[in-house]
C-alpha cells in the first residue's frame, strides 16, 4: 500500500483546509487502498472567519487542532513527517494554504513558506516522490519549485496565473474536472474551488489528481 | 429537480457534524443534481473538544457559524425553515446530533430535541416527505418517531440500540454498507461511523441512503 501524506491547514476554506477538496482526497485515497497519513503544522492560523457571516471574528485557533476536525483526530505534526516517511504527498487548497502554509495571500510570489512545508516540498521533489496540489495550493508548489520552472494550474484566474509566472513556474489554463501534469517534476494541480462551482465538479478534479499521485507510486 | 435539506450541528464529529458524513451527503445530492439547502439552528454549541487532543477546551462556538465551514457560507436558519420549501430532508451525524440538535448524549431516550429540529422532523413526516439520519442522528428520529413505531440502525451498538428501542422505534443491525428503509414513515438510516472504521465504506451507506430519498422524492 503506498503511504500518502495529506497537508491540512486548518478546517474551512476561509481561513484553513477546504473541507470537501481534503475530504475527497481523503475519499479517494482510501477507495484505493492507500495507506493515509494526514497531518498539519503546529501554529496558531492568522486570522479566524465566520463562514456563515463572513467575517472575521478576532478569535485564535490552532492550525494543528482544527485539522484534527477533518482528520478525526487521527494526525501528526508535520514537523516530525519526512519524505522517507511517504510515497506521496497532497495538499488540499482552501485559504488556510496561502495564509498559514505560507503568507502569498498577503505577499504573493516573494510569500514566504513555513519552514516544514518548504522542507518536506522539497525533500519529496528530491526524492522523485509525486506532489498533488489542489486549488489555491499550487502557490506552494509555484513559490518552492519554480525554480525548476514546475507546470501546474489554479484554474483560469488570471491575477493568480500572472503572479505564479513571476516564480519561474509555468501555469496552465484548466477546467475544474481536469488535471495539470507536470512529469518531470511529478506534481499534478487540479483548480477545484478556484473554479467550483459545487462539489461534483470539483470530485471529478480531485479524483483525476489522487488517481496520478498513485500511478506515479 | 428535488430540493433537499442537509440539517448540520457544527463542525468536526467531536461536538459537531461529522465533516466526512456532511461532504459526502453534498457530493452524492450534487451528482444527482439535487438542489440542496444547507441548515443549521443558531445556538451555541454545549461544548468545544480540540479534536486533535481531544479534550475540552471550554471555548464557546455558534453552531450556525461553524456548520457554515461545511456549507462554504451558504446556509439557512433551521427556524426560518418548513417543510413546504423541502422534498426531503437529511440529518449527517456527528455528536454534535446527540449534544446540539437534541441532549441524547446526556439524557439518552428521555431527551429533549431542539424544537426547531422537532418541528421539521414532525412537519416532514406529516407531509410524508422522506427523511434520512446518518450515524448518531438516527437518534433524533427515535425520539420523535418512536411513538409511530420507525424503524431505523445506528449499526450494532448494542446499548444505543437498546436505548432506541425505549423510544418505541424498532432498531434494525446493519452493516456500515447498508442502510436501514422505513417504507410507511419514508425513514432510511446508515450506520456510517458508527461503525466506521474509514470513510470509503461509511461512503457506500451514505450514497445508499441519499438514493433512497432521491427514490421517495
Amino acid at each position: 500500500m503506498p503511504k500518502i501524506g495529506v497537508v491540512l491547514s486548518g478546517c474551512g476554506f476561509m481561513d484553513g483546509a477546504e473541507i470537501h477538496e481534503a475530504t475527497l482526497t481523503l475519499l479517494y485515497l482510501d477507495q484505493a487502498g492507500a495507506d493515509i497519513l494526514c497531518m498539519a503544522p503546529d501554529l496558531d492560523a492568522i486570522e479566524v472567519v465566520d463562514h456563515a457571516r463572513k467575517e472575521p471574528t478576532g478569535e485564535i485557533r490552532n492550525v494543528f487542532s482544527e485539522s484534527g476536525r477533518i482528520a478525526r483526530g487521527d494526525l501528526l505534526d508535520l514537523a516530525t513527517v519526512r519524505a522517507e516517511n511517504l510515497d506521496g504527498l497532497i495538499f488540499p487548497g482552501g485559504f488556510g494554504a496561502a495564509k498559514n502554509l505560507c503568507d502569498w495571500a498577503k505577499n504573493g510570489p516573494a510569500c514566504t513558506v513555513h519552514p516544514d512545508v518548504e522542507r518536506l516540498i522539497r525533500e519529496m521533489y528530491d526524492a522523485g516522490k509525486p506532489q498533488g496540489f489542489i486549488c489555491i495550493a499550487p502557490v506552494l508548489a509555484a513559490r518552492i519549485l519554480g525554480e525548476h520552472g514546475v507546470r501546474l494550474t489554479v484554474g483560469k484566474d488570471e491575477a493568480t496565473a500572472s503572479a505564479i509566472g513571476k516564480t519561474g513556474a509555468v501555469h496552465q489554463s484548466c477546467e475544474v474536472d481536469e488535471v495539470a501534469v507536470d512529469m518531470n517534476a511529478r506534481v499534478v494541480s487540479t483548480p477545484a474551488y478556484m473554479l467550483g462551482p459545487s462539489i461534483a465538479p470539483v470530485a471529478k478534479g480531485v479524483r483525476k489528481l489522487v488517481q496520478q499521485v498513485l500511478e506515479w507510486c
